[in-house]
Formats: C-alpha cells, sequence, structure tokens
C-alpha cells in the first residue's frame, strides 16, 4: 500500500489531509480516488491505514481507518555525519542510509572534503535532501522520515555531541593496525534506546588535526572490515551491520 | 601504495611484467618512474611489493622485493546473482560490492528485470564490468578480483548451484512475515572457507514462478532487515553483515 509522511498539524482526531508534493502524487501519479486505501505516517512515528474521502485541486481528506502496530525503525539510534563529497555521493548515503535505518544525517564539511558547502545555495540543497529522505522513507516503509541537520563543521558537531551514549569515526588507518578497534566491540557495547554519533570522513579523509580533535573528545577510531572502502559505502557498511547486530542477530 | 593486478602469465621467479591499461596508468597517470615501488597482485591471492626497473612503450618490468602477509579476502565467498537493474545500479553493485569483498558476480536476467540483457552488446558491456571491479578491488586494497560470470536466468544458475554449501535469496514478502526466517539463523549457519550463492531480485520483485523454483531448488527466501530495501541496496547489507559477522564480531 503507497506510503505518505503527513505532518502533525494536519491530522485530527478522526481525519488526515494531504497537500502539496503528495495531493499530486495521489491524484495524478497514482490516480488514486475516493475509496482508495493509503498508509498514512505520523511525525511521531505511528502509522495508520486512511481511506480516501474526498479530494479537490486543494487538498485530499482521508478518514483514518486502523493504526497499524509496526516497527521498522532500528532499535539503536544511528546519526550519520558524512563529510560532503564529489558528485551525487551524498545523495546516495541519504537515500540508502534512510533505507538502511538511519535516524538523522549531518552534512560535515571537512577540512579536505573538496565539495565546499555553499551558503547562497543552502536552502535549495537542503529542499532536495529533504525530498531525498523524505521518498527512500516511504519507499522502504519506515515509521519516521530521519532528521537532517544543516551543514557542520566537525568541531560544531563535537561541541553538540555530549547527548550520544556512543561516538564512533571510521578511520582507515585502524583497518592497517594489528591492534585495532574493532567497530563489533562498539556495537556490543550498545543497549537498545541508546543514540550514536557515527562520523565518515570525505575521500581524501580525516586531516591530522580532525583526528586528534575527535581522539582528544572521546570520539573511538574504528575500521569498518579489512579492506578500505569509499567515503560512500562507510556509512553503509556500519548501518547495515548494526541492523543485522539487533535486527537479524539478536532475533535468533 | 598503487596497487595492481598482473595476470599469472606476466610472472616469472624474480619479476612481474605490465602492458596495457595498467602500463599508461604508471607511465602516465601516476607518473612513476625507475626505482619507485608498486604492489603488484598474483591472480592466486598472493601480493608483492616490487621494484619499478625498467620500462618502454611496450611493458614495464618490476623486481620481486618481498612477498605481503596480508589478507583481506573474505573467510566466505559470497556469490552475488544480481538481477539486471535499470540506470547504473548494476555498475554500483559490482563496485560496492567488491569494496564489500564479495567474490563473485552474476548478472541475472529475471522475468520482471526491465533491462533486458542485448547479446550483441554483450562484449562491451563485459569489458566495463571487468573493469568497475578490476579498479575496485586496487582501490580497496583487494587481493583477489571477484570473477564475472556471463548474463543467465534463474534456471540456469540453479542448474549449477550444487557447488555452493548456502544458497539464499532476498525475498521482501519474507520481511512481511512474523515466522519469517532472518538472515542471520542462515549466516550462523556458514563456516569459514563455504561458498555461499545470494540472489537479488530486479525492481518489481522476482516473478511467482522464480520463488518457486528457488525454494524447490532449496534456495531459502530471507529477510535483510524489517525495512524494504531496493534492488541494489539488498547485496549490499548482506555483504556487510556477513563482513561484520567473520571479519568484526568473531574477532572480539
Amino acid at each position: 500500500m503507497q506510503r505518505y509522511f503527513v505532518p502533525s498539524e494536519n491530522w485530527d482526531d478522526h481525519n488526515v489531509y494531504i497537500k502539496g508534493d503528495d495531493l499530486h502524487h495521489i491524484s495524478r501519479v497514482m490516480r488514486f480516488r475516493t475509496g482508495h486505501d493509503i498508509i498514512c505516517n505520523h511525525p511521531d512515528g505511528q502509522a495508520a491505514i486512511c481511506e480516501i474521502t474526498g479530494m479537490d485541486e486543494h487538498h485530499i481528506s482521508a478518514e483514518i481507518r486502523e493504526w497499524l502496530q509496526e516497527s521498522t525503525e532500528m532499535p539503536i539510534s544511528v546519526t550519520v555525519a558524512q563529510a560532503l563529497a564529489k558528485g551525487d555521493k551524498f545523495d546516495h548515503v541519504l537515500q540508502k542510509g534512510t533505507e538502511l535505518g538511519a535516524s538523522a544525517f549531518i552534512p560535515i564539511q571537512a577540512e579536505r572534503s573538496v565539495v565546499r558547502w555553499d551558503d547562497k545555495k543552502a536552502t535549495k540543497k537542503m529542499t532536495r535532501y529533504s525530498r531525498i529522505v523524505k521518498e527512500a522513507s516511504e519507499q522502504c516503509h519506515r515509521n519516521k522520515v530521519p532528521h537532517l541537520h544543516p551543514a557542520q563543521t566537525i568541531s560544531d558537531v563535537l561541541a553538540q555531541s555530549d547527548d550520544f551514549d556512543h561516538k564512533l569515526f571510521a578511520y582507515e588507518e585502524e583497518a592497517k593496525t594489528d591492534a585495532f578497534q574493532t567497530f563489533a566491540q562498539s556495537v556490543g557495547r550498545m543497549t537498545s534506546g541508546e543514540r550514536v554519533l557515527l562520523v565518515i570522513g570525505p575521500e581524501g579523509g580525516f586531516s591530522p588535526k580532525e583526528v586528534v580533535l575527535m581522539k582528544q573528545e572521546g570520539v573511538t577510531p574504528v575500521r569498518l572490515g579489512p579492506r578500505i572502502l569509499r567515503t560512500e559505502t562507510a556509512a553503509m557498511y556500519a548501518l547495515a551491520s548494526i541492523s543485522y547486530h539487533f535486527e537479524e542477530w539478536e532475533c535468533t
């Protein structure tokens, strides 16, 4: 069943009201008419089967038929702080990271990021990023759309990182040492409901200054397997592994 | 150190001879000269530090200095049978799948693959695919370049699947059932040195006929976490999880 994320102000006790892009998607792309059922997600994570009861050019109204007892959210809340990278790599991280269960994303302006964050284009960029995470959430049946933070430097992120229970950074040099800290050691210390910050560097890696800063602030360097991963693959590895550990392995 | 995969016929007891694209890469792109060290990988998985001792327009010779005792190959050999998909998705699966440790790829012409395999363009396509897996192997420091099979149907693959110790297919319907077979149950039964076949369907999923056929042939349906993954994300989830399980978790 097609799924739409509807802002909280568009819900009342019995109905949901859909506007904007989703109105267009329902009426023009899917060509649904009154009587058709859709799933509407509330930003609090709940979802309901709703029947379309009315539509005009300004809004669609749908009556709440049944609240669903489903949860597809990871038991661990992972915030991916991903360095800006060339081409459409950041878009890929947002899309795949959403599928793989990330709860938030922070675009990082790292010292070695080849791409520079342009404040003039920020609004346009954030709008595109928001659309990517919303569409990916609908497609993969998430209960919540991941939160999108504005672009920051690593020191900005660290300054606001006290709320996290675990802080990790992917460090390729770690993969080359014998006494490496395995990622699994860190994952093994996590428990359901905790918050994790995962920092991923750009193509050229972190600068020595950034590495020192992160270590000083208690961010643990981890290797993600023995192979050297590209920047856009690192978060995928980490998210898939955390999902595997908590959503698959602990179910056996 | 820059790494090159050199065919076995270009090795003798003391030297390695490099031709073709790699010759161009060494002399023109990297601008290495005699005296410079590179890593050469033998197709059997061994690698050595070699010093460039001579170069002309036809070949580069390099003397073997030191055999490396490294292994970045997964202890489980995973063959990814991936349905052909739209756009550059298959290219992404090859590139990311190589980074994540896949040992072979089979392009699958599934019943619902929107993309049709064109035999006339096959040679050109396979050449591009080969280049992607070779370059990704060099970039992520693999010991072996994954093997690339010609395109096949699911029944072709099954007819030659007796050598695999474990056969799995990603089945999104499995994620919706309560009594799902977790992927981790299957991974938990794997042991080092075994061979795994992992079949991933196209955007539209497997046809009912393909599902029946795979089940009859002993291919186990698995869910890959509770969210619905895109076709190009499924193999990444599975490979990252197997790497996590055997290369990270079992190291703790």
